[in-house]
């Protein structure tokens, strides 16, 4: 079960626990390089206190206080730097799969840092190979080279996965006497970042790695919200109106529609959600079954002559995997690499066996949802994650990324972040409205009473912080037979 | 000075007090017209426990601890309710200027009462209006009606100004037989629904008024977040875009582009943010002075060739009322009711003194940015909105509308908001990144020295709980003369 | 080789001949029910002259004079008409695929007929399986019916393949006592309304049957062009910037990009046009070899280090086949059904052998092209579309369609269309431009010296009355093997 | 009363003749530098037979046969060249008001010179400024500047209006060794071209003058088709379904809408037909009068409860004209300089008479029209007029701009199309639909019988060539009492 609330992560009071135990105030340090000696040199017109935090915990009842050592350092200027600008070389580099906004941050971050008059930007190429001894030299980034990049999706560095070795990257970076390294990546990317910052720690070097979270999925945890999810749930909502149309303009018309979401659900979600058109969402945080999903198509179409669903990649893995294991272990037909063509080729077959003749169109928005222009939300967002970047690393903070959480921007740990992976709440608000509003209405998790009374048992003694609390009276039996109001 | 911080609109901690004085616990108590007695009859999957809460103050210093008394309570669905869905009748009204999501609220609205089973929805037509004695008889609300509406701005419901009498609106109340009432609209219309509220309390009725707020400027006091702001903020990027190439195009080319706005600037601000090419950005929060517009505006010619403002329509109201008294007092040549057209004029006359040859380029998108569908993300907040506020009127609370803060849907008393109004913070993180990032560089709210010391005076014993603490040492005589890098 | 043009579909002058074989003068005859007698009932602002026509060739040279016998009727209001309005009934009906703006020409229909006064607008459901014994019963269309239903995509009326037997639905329009059928579908569609219209000529019955011609492809013969095309084309091009930025952002990044277009490469053609940032466009009506374009996309990612790619659905057929018959024939390892995961999977198998490290992103926007909202010119295109129909139907044309050719709306006897299908002329302006701007350069026709000899021999005495006359000099080798200008 | 028909602007067959008089194949003969000696260097794949043309008249009936004489030359690619491209210098210069789709012309220019290995491209600053002799000095341009560009509104080369002597412009070409000179503007623009070209024939000079047409109000005479357009009327209909949601939510709601159009109302007339929401549309091809007007507005009100309007900027000038002077005449009160604040001011006040409360809401989208990145369509054609451009000028063609006819490019001597102006053919098929498909229903030209009675003897012995015959029988009175099916 997910310990992890949909948009904010936040982890059970008292003890606030996750997946890795219970936190603690250690686990909120950010590391920094050493005393902040210089006076400010970007213009100035608000500071942050250094000794302010914002809360882990928004949320509470009359009897469970408050933890308040559970808190975020704030990302944002401070009045002292602890480098000296005109000496510092700043350099930048994206990695992993591309996510709107890139270029924007990439903007930003060579604003933010020029407007402090720091000696110069680099850009490496590429990724983190950009950082290894044979990788594409570094560009000079100046006002030319980035002015127009946020009218275009895709990043101007290049991007590329997989790791370099840590020693090998920080000789990059003495090479080119870089003082500040802004890692612009998801988990992958972070952990790298994490070696590189523990590399540096360990050759005393004076060198801050200061990360920007990137993942389409919106799945950080400890952060609730990520730039790019925001665009992506805007593209996915154009794939899924297509899907509607397609679906209302047959009968027994079927709409199917893959979206991101490899270990979580948040785009499918969302998606569904903003579109007001989805009659079944399937995320990976909530297993289902195929004879229920496909008595709720059914059902759907008696009632209404159309169905839309939406399924996130990562949603039933295990009646994937064991589909294809079947599969080889028998004769050997075709297996599917894709829950989308599969439950394609599934809700077709079942429905030849049934009077309905349905027409089933299947969409697969793929890349397009992340390689498209940001939102101007998301644009926004990043300007201000460049901003906040740039001004925490000029103070010698290290080891940690900027976040946001509560509604504001945040500095977070990179190993806090390693902790886990956020996860969209099943018992939270958001998807609840999304079951509410659709014909989603998985028994729960699709699990048997038995489970369930386990679940409970783990369950005692903690609390979602967010707006659930555990229903402990099950779906009422009538969900699963009476059709909410329908779309 | 403003006592709220931009996004968050967060008061001042210890004690906590904005423009009415001094915040307590009973301020944020939300009205229930009594116990609830049935069970809830919506398929439920997560129940919000009654006594759960969320903080006004995420933010804190160590020598600052958090006053938990003031915190909202949550939105959401309880597992019992205080009416009878098979006897509750269900009115929904939309009051004011459009806002993107209209219809989308009244979809959810709908759909969620209709997911209730409840008798009936009825949409009263053109705002308040339709609950006179005069008014246009109600429509019934049903899937058929609602079902597509969210593809369309504006309301389906109609809308329109001006209040009626509370009594007069609670007879027609009577007349329908409505059990809740939900009033969609900014302050004025939750003035009006406060009002209806005391008659209804006055006379006794079992009838809850729950609103959902509605301000296209996201200016309402203690909600972080209103529907359709982002959507009006993506609009706004388009204009600031074609202004931006309309400067770019002639040499000394100036775009002017005028956004709503009367009292706050976040549209203005967030615009400017998300468009990444606006060089001056005014707004009501910060006063400025005509020769400094000019002399930045020069400035950035200078060095650049180009410059694009942005103008929130209630900046510089002080320098607009001054020129219009003073030419109604002379002779009564034009005077001029609108900041753009006046700052254009004023422009084009400044410049033909200097040698610069300019071009400029005046884009007001007026009402575009309102009357349009809205985005993904402000039609997924409208979905949770209008479920919402649904669950919590059917668990009978009243007098109340529902909020966003810290991420959370929330009740908020209507008097609370009627302390005041929200403000761009121009102390807070989000005006500090927009001064950074454009030339706008007022010296501080454009006041001297003097008056600065006062305020200091004023901050002392108090602070603000989001990013930034008062910057006591004001802005660099560097930052006046120093371009930072240009866009 | 294919006879017509581009954007044209123009056929060859001097005799006038397509794959049918030779043109004249009866081809292009409209059927009419009878004598025109009431005084039209629409409010006019002008009349076409009955007598008027336009053109088939608009181009020539001075040794080949223009045949003005081959001459479109054209579309439109005229004085008198032969249905009586107060005793008429109207039919609608949608077929086939969904196409952008099925609904603006359902509107527009409706409306123009109510503008005459007729009696009754009938929709048929579901395509012409509406028509049959056993369909849903039509609805009654009205202006509130579909006074907003140009905001959407797909078909309010439903659609479906397949045809019904014409006696079969004449049975049905007798039923429903209709006068005018609209038959808004592709070329299937149309042969069904052809002989639809047989059998009531046959039966001798006062009924017309008029077509929209929809095609997502744009290839129907003797017209130039079809609504729907240019929407796709600009959602086309949002996939190809998406594939774009995924190949910019990757070292040696290839992005390819599947189109619709079975038959012939319209949309595959005009979007790389429109993109700018195609660099290999593959299409049905031009043969390639997979070394070439092997070779193609290598000296592409030499030089310029990424590549876009975009194939229509149809191109490569042949080579597919081979494929996948080859594989059959061994063992039976995978076999493709499409051309774009084969290619994808070509391509990869290639650089595996090259020191190229290549990233490949497989892009298919799908449906998502053709069940948006179309653009403006698409829906300005269906009112007048719509319009015409209706004009032409009230004067008792029957059994054609309402076609566009020359900047005109004429009517197009229905078996004229039926004399093939429109393909890219491959020595036209619009391909010549295509294969300019991009590094497809294909050996002409990936044929040998040999073959194009014979084509040479083919086309003498005759002419391409589109602005290109055949290229006799081959395309020179250094255009093989020496890169145009890069983008 | 107009000649020429809308999409087309065709002159009247027989003698064809423009207001300049009567039209003689001298009038279509384009100019050239000499004779063609060098082979094409271009990769080629189709070339364009040099005496090939393409008719000015498309339409005809019977007893009128079509003159061959009057015919355009064709653009595009030819066998042979008059420039050697080794030493061809080709300069690009942008003039006038902006318009959707600059970039993409300069791109492509710029492309496909460098396609033919011309010596060096050059890019004008800021327009014909850009030739004077105290100009910017020009932008060399290679891949690196135009890359992006199309991605971008505006112009990268920077515009201005305004003449400059042509000797002073030639001695800037021959300082900067310019073969080649591409003009993109109006007509204002192409005069000076015009002029330019006279003098560098009076001097002798080898230089080639070939200009792109630019207009977005799409006017200019012979020329059915200019880029930008297709953009202006896409973001015209944003403008134009926000006013219709305005109205629409209101009682008695009117949406005014004032839309670019100086001298024709093009893009009023195609963005009424592709919102299909518009109720008036006032152009200035057709004079209307107050009166009629607020008739109109009030006939719609208490049909439908609201009313858009989208006016043409340059509808009813002589109304205001005659406002405005009357207005100074006497005391002096406010004068209006824009039809569309005129309008709102006098709707308000007429209906300030009645018992309609109405709300009026103005949208004034102006710039934004044209600053905007264009759509896909505009893209492509842009696409292809700037390689018909490059590809006409190597062969020497000169004083001549590439025009579209009869959907193939052309190649019209500049003088051609200074003989006027192309106008909404107010008889013809497009204005037609607007006004059946509105509640326009002007009377006539707002004329009375008698000016009729005039204009019908003009227009004896003369017919429009496009599918509209001159109605003789008027606008029958019940058109102007009884409204159209309403929208």
């Amino acid at each position: 079960m997910s310990l992890y609330s949909e948009t904010e992560g936040r982890p059970k009071p008292l003890p606030y626990a996750d997946e890795k135990g219970v936190l603690s105030a250690d686990d909120f340090v950010v590391s920094t390089l050493g005393e902040c000696t210089y006076e400010t040199t970007r213009p100035r017109f608000a500071f942050v206190d250094d000794k302010q935090r914002v809360l882990l915990q928004s949320h509470y009842t009359p009897t469970k206080p408050i933890d308040t050592s559970l808190a975020f350092e704030v990302a944002g200027q401070r009045e002292r730097m602890f480098f000296d600008p005109h000496n510092t070389i700043v350099g930048i580099v994206t990695c992993g799969g591309l996510c709107p906004g890139l270029n924007d941050v990439v903007r930003a971050l060579t604003y933010a840092s020029l407007n402090y008059n720091v000696k110069k930007v680099l850009g490496y190429r590429y990724g983190y190979h950009g950082l290894s001894k044979d990788g594409h030299p570094p560009v000079k980034l100046e006002s030319r080279q980035v002015n127009t990049i946020h009218d275009l999706g895709g990043t101007v560095l290049g991007s590329s996965r997989g790791p370099i070795p840590a020693a090998e990257m920080v000789e990059t970076l003495k090479r080119d006497k870089i003082n500040i390294l802004f890692t612009i990546g998801g988990d992958g990317t972070q952990r790298g970042a994490q070696m590189l910052f523990e590399e540096i720690t360990r050759q005393k070097l004076p060198i801050a790695v200061v990360g920007i979270p990137k993942t389409i999925d919106n799945d950080i945890l400890y952060i609730s919200r990520t730039f790019g999810f925001d665009t992506a749930v805007e593209q996915a909502r154009v794939a899924i109106s297509c899907a509607h149309a397609e679906a209302q303009s047959a009968d027994n018309g079927i709409g199917l529609v893959k979206l991101m979401g490899r270990d979580s659900g948040f785009i499918a979600a969302k998606a569904t959600l903003a579109s007001g058109d989805v009659n079944i969402c399937l995320i990976p945080e909530e297993p289902f079954t195929l004879p229920s999903l496909m008595a709720n198509i059914e059902n759907r179409l008696v009632h209404r002559g159309h169905c839309v669903i939406v399924v996130a990649e990562g949603a039933g893995v295990d009646i994937l995997k064991e589909f294809n294991s079947a599969k080889t272990d028998s004769s050997g037909n075709t297996s599917y690499g894709d829950i989308g063509m599969f439950l394609k080729s599934e809700i077709t077959s079942y429905f030849k066996k049934t009077k309905l003749g349905i027409t089933i169109k299947y969409i697969d928005p793929s890349y397009t949802i992340r390689s498209i222009k940001p939102t101007s939300a998301d644009a926004a967002f990043c300007e201000e994650l460049g901003n906040k970047a740039v001004d925490s690393a000029m103070c010698g903070k290290t080891g940690c990324i900027v976040g946001y959480w509560g509604e504001s921007f945040t500095l977070v740990p990179m190993k806090l972040i390693a902790r886990g992976r956020k996860k969209v709440d099943v018992k939270g608000h958001m998807w609840n409205t999304v079951k509410q509003m659709t014909w989603t209405m998985q028994p729960i998790g699709g699990k048997d009473e038995k489970s369930k009374e386990k679940e409970k048992e783990k369950d005692e003694g903690s609390e979602l912080s967010s707006s659930s609390t555990c229903s402990s009276s099950s779906t009422p039996s009538s969900a699963a037979t009476h059709p909410p109001t329908p779309l």
